[in-house]
């Protein structure tokens, strides 16, 4: 068994968390995989929202998940917020990053930038939406990996009153809607009754189709 | 910098492959990751086809997704599909599951089995469609960074026909959909154009908002 298999069999959706706070360097990498997170086109369609004030998780947990019993105690909150809509000027801050980055000639990307354009750009504000939302889910899978490979529990939560949360977090205005969220922290072995749980997952072959 | 951002940093989105075989630890260990993703409520609403090969691939490439010539010179083609209708049987299954792995009775779960009938199975199929899309993602996610642990490349891709990709695999007579692919393999330095390319991604700033 690998190490990272092994990491990902310590992890579990942890209930209770135990208020301890993340170091900043592990914290730092779970959101530079984050950022490494590949996405359609290479767009990110999302920005990630890192709560860490003790306030503002409670608010969030009593007014938009009231279920979610690890977020007062845990390090960290992270919204996944995918843009509500795409917009030409998106693309074309996109395009000027690759300009920039690999210092290459706008010139040199209009077939790629008219291309995005034509496709992505020409579908519907929902289409988009639920497309920028599934780029999040890969954000969100890298950052589950990382967190466990940095022996930090995290759990990815949808039982939360997204209105709300966009309101608390004033995303809204940003053109952010939050579609997952993520709780950083340490179990609670006390409190947690999954704490010791085996974990569920249907067998290798009930969930593979080799062809 | 840890060993899983470096790896991470190694990985990108390859778009030439050499046509060599991946080992098959190293597969089982992408399978693996694949398996432990988190999903919601625990239920992994999706399958996940291997492609192994050599006319399959070639056929998928040609009729299904021609601008992906990454295909034929993959080791695999992993095919993730989203249950197209979430049913009953699916949670009793999943129940049940529960049940054995975790050596309790069903009678004891009945309350979570009833909160998952009343709250997922009561939405549309389309909401449960997009929802279970969203899922596989997080798998994705997993199977991607497993990827690069492994030193083995791997390209999702959003651009097939995922109609024809169905008819392909027969998919549809599985109550699936596909929803995103993934090739597995290793670079080909020579003909891939973005091998040595820098890798873009948006500043930590502006993917980021740290309240």
């Amino acid at each position: 068994m690998s190490e990272l298999i092994k990491k990902l069999n310590w992890r579990y959706a942890t209930k209770r968390m135990n208020g301890q706070a993340i170091p900043q360097e592990k914290l730092d990498n779970i959101l530079e995989a984050i950022k490494l997170a590949p996405s359609s086109v290479g767009l990110q369609p999302y920005n990630v929202i890192v709560v860490e004030d003790k306030e503002l998780k409670d608010k969030i947990f009593s007014e938009a998940a009231p279920r979610q019993l690890q977020i007062p105690d845990a390090s960290h909150l992270l919204v996944f917020a995918a843009w509500e809509k795409l917009t030409s000027q998106h693309v074309d801050d996109f395009i000027q990053l690759i300009a920039s980055t690999r210092n290459v000639s706008l010139e040199s990307l209009a077939g790629y930038h008219s291309s995005i354009n034509g496709g992505i750009l020409s579908r519907s504000e929902e289409v988009n939406f639920d497309w920028a939302a599934r780029q999040a889910y890969i954000a969100l899978g890298h950052g589950l990996v990382a967190a466990a490979t940095e022996e930090v529990d995290a759990t990815p939560m949808e039982g939360f009153d997204a209105a709300k949360l966009d309101e608390i977090l004033g995303l809204q205005e940003k053109g952010l809607r939050s579609v997952v969220i993520l709780t950083l922290g340490y179990r609670d072995h006390e409190k947690d009754p999954l704490a010791n749980a085996k974990k569920v997952r249907r067998a290798h072959e009930e969930l593979f189709i080799s062809i």
